[in-house]
């Protein structure tokens, strides 16, 4: 592993330096290669389908695995639009000079080594590869085991194209095996993996920070919500709740629990439940929303913290702004959250005080997409604080450094 | 534990949206009742200074925790230097519109709560508390148990200064108890505690990072390298050597090795050894720098990763610029490193390569340094990649979030 880790390395301090178009005439060539051997790839695919289904994966499971003909088209297409994107590294983000007449320059730098542990979906694999080769990162890759024939294969094809353009192949690593021991060592490579991406769910990524000693950019829960607002539009709110709870429940940025000020909830209400109701969603809700809507489920204190991730919903009026902010900063997971309000002062009041990575006015929850903020790509929605918050696209994938260039100043 | 984080934490969200002007007033009275507090302070002071003597604390230790007139001085001085900095929270990083016309800012806002561990100085209390407090962080301060009763009385009079300008005095939070559970304990309230800056030696890095499960701001060690190029100004080389190295030999920033290219090895190394000797640095060189300088001890492997933090200095002669930038990144600690040339070629092509968190060209190693850069203050100089590198000042003390405005947009 070490071994591994440390080619890896070397092969992205070269990789760190190559311009914006050696990076893309090697992005097109993984893309071409990836459509020519499509049958290899499906070759291999078939395998880990077989094991899939001796295993007995669920069909949800065995779907994600699948790499049909339009799926390896798609994972082609991607690359090549990963490769007409703006090459973050070598931005200047600040350049100024000292009294003493040095002028330091702040630029934009790969972060180096990125460290990559995801399971089942196997074009993972081609995304994180290009989107970190374009960044100037080395990249080691290491999926699930029940992806394991297709992500090698893939791997392959993407260090033929790699070799094709005399670039080093080791700047796309594959962890080729599937033992669990190897993960905690490669957690332990400080100083050589520069940052551990995890992409998957919660347990895995729980398990990965709770044993690295390498930094970890986190995709964790979004516990999202939507507050309507004393001063909100109706068609509006109504439109924004059901679009970020119905048009793709299954995903981080859809809305789990919506809030409703009390001086609205008894007009507001019934529209929402009959428009949720139509839209199959079940609703847990609070006391007074009860009252309003009586056939709906009672909702339990853990109501409030779920992520459902399924055609459900929590609902509760409030008293007031204050309380829907303090609801949001206590029970949400800092994600993606919304006010609907005509008001530019509840606006204003909400934006600021709500402690989320996106914060939405009248806008659904749904936009916390790297694609949807013109990045271009993204390889998942962070829900840390540091370094990188919300959508993580090409330039997240970067530090910086600074340059300080004088003509001979020494400190007195 | 958790309950002191806790109210820290709800301080801090209250502290997140305080004015400039407000948390200046409150910086203000910080300084002056320390300064009104002198005494006080040092009948504390002298609590620990009698513990040290009966532990038998070296010289050094005891000089770092005595609080004199002077350093209690210095310590309000330096509040009073914070508040008149710019407050970052706030600032717009960025800021534009997609084509389904919603609005993006990207906004400077607080890390959130801070945790900080450090080792014997007390006035990094009243330091880490101002830096946390002006860029809008809530702070959880845990000094050694060698400074308690100075710690104790410091933060005491901090949260009276918060009271007396009707801040939330949890704001700056103080484990009051030396038990080392409690700092294993502090270290996975992840979610509560939003990044652990410990200040101290290597072990206790080393000890925070392996059981943090909330993120950490590191602040390693400073294997610092000069290298001197064909193209050297001889006069200007020496001078930055000897000033990078002897200065203040004990710091983080200071040089531990030479590289010398082989092109001007005969030349300059008999200035260097010279000015050295002169200096009282021990020399400890390579092969071909003993041959030219014979009197020197001849360096071992360990000498190349060293931070001797002392007058000591390691020599090697490279055969170019490449062997040299290869050295620094293979052996360097990612610190400060510097070339002297004139070439402009060789001063890019090292600025590039070199992997630091500052190159330097032509400038001594001794201004990695948040005051020489102009940041007015700094809670230390990071080595990690990640959020922070270089220089930490109030900046590096925020985060961002993303504030999307709009007038009903949906997703298809």
């Amino acid at each position: 592993m070490k071994n591994l880790a440390v080619k890896a390395k070397t092969a992205s301090r070269a990789l760190a330096i190559k311009t914006a178009s050696q990076k893309n005439i090697v992005l097109k060539q993984m893309a071409k290669l990836l459509k020519n051997n499509a049958s290899l790839i499906q070759k291999e695919n078939k395998k880990d389908l077989i094991n899939a289904k001796k295993n007995q994966l669920s069909g949800a499971m065995i779907d994600r695995l699948t790499l049909s003909d339009d799926r390896i088209k798609a994972m082609a297409d991607g690359i090549i639009q990963i490769a007409t994107l703006k090459d973050p590294v070598g931005e200047i983000i600040e350049q100024w000079e000292q009294p003493n007449k040095m002028r330091i320059t702040k630029q934009r730098v790969p972060i180096g080594l990125v460290g990559i542990i995801f399971e089942s979906r196997p074009n993972v694999t081609a995304d994180a590869a290009a989107l970190c080769l374009k960044s100037g990162n080395g990249c080691i890759l290491r999926g699930g085991k029940e992806a394991f024939y297709s992500n090698s294969v893939i791997v392959k094809i993407l260090q033929s194209a790699l070799k094709d353009k005399t670039f080093d192949p080791n700047m796309i690593s594959f962890v080729n095996k599937t033992d669990r021991a190897l993960v905690k060592e490669m957690l332990r490579l400080e100083g050589i993996i520069d940052v551990i991406i995890p992409r998957g769910g919660k347990s895995l990524i729980k398990a990965v920070t709770e044993q690295s000693l390498i930094p970890v950019i986190k995709h964790y829960d979004g516990n999202c919500h939507i507050y309507v607002d004393k001063f909100a539009d109706f068609k509006m709110a109504l439109e924004i709740c059901i679009n970020a709870k119905t048009q793709r429940p299954g995903v981080c940025n859809a809305a789990e629990t919506f809030l409703i000020h009390e001086g609205v909830a008894k007009k507001f209400l019934p529209l929402l439940g009959k428009e949720l109701n139509a839209h199959k969603v079940e609703i847990r809700g609070c006391t007074q929303t009860k009252k309003i809507l009586p056939k709906i489920k009672k909702a339990s204190k853990d109501d409030w913290v779920m992520e459902y991730l399924d055609l459900i919903v929590a609902i509760k009026v409030v008293k007031d702004i204050d309380e829907a902010i303090n609801h949001i900063n206590n029970f949400g997971s800092g994600h993606s959250d919304c006010i609907v309000s005509k008001n530019k002062l509840a606006k204003n009041n909400f934006v600021e005080r709500v402690d989320s990575a996106v914060v939405f006015a009248n806008v659904s929850t749904r936009f916390n997409d790297g694609f949807e903020f013109g990045f271009g790509a993204e390889i998942g929605i962070s829900t840390d604080r540091l370094h990188a918050r919300g959508p993580v696209g090409l330039k997240e994938l970067t530090t910086y450094k600074y340059v300080v260039e004088g003509n001979g100043q020494i400190k007195n």
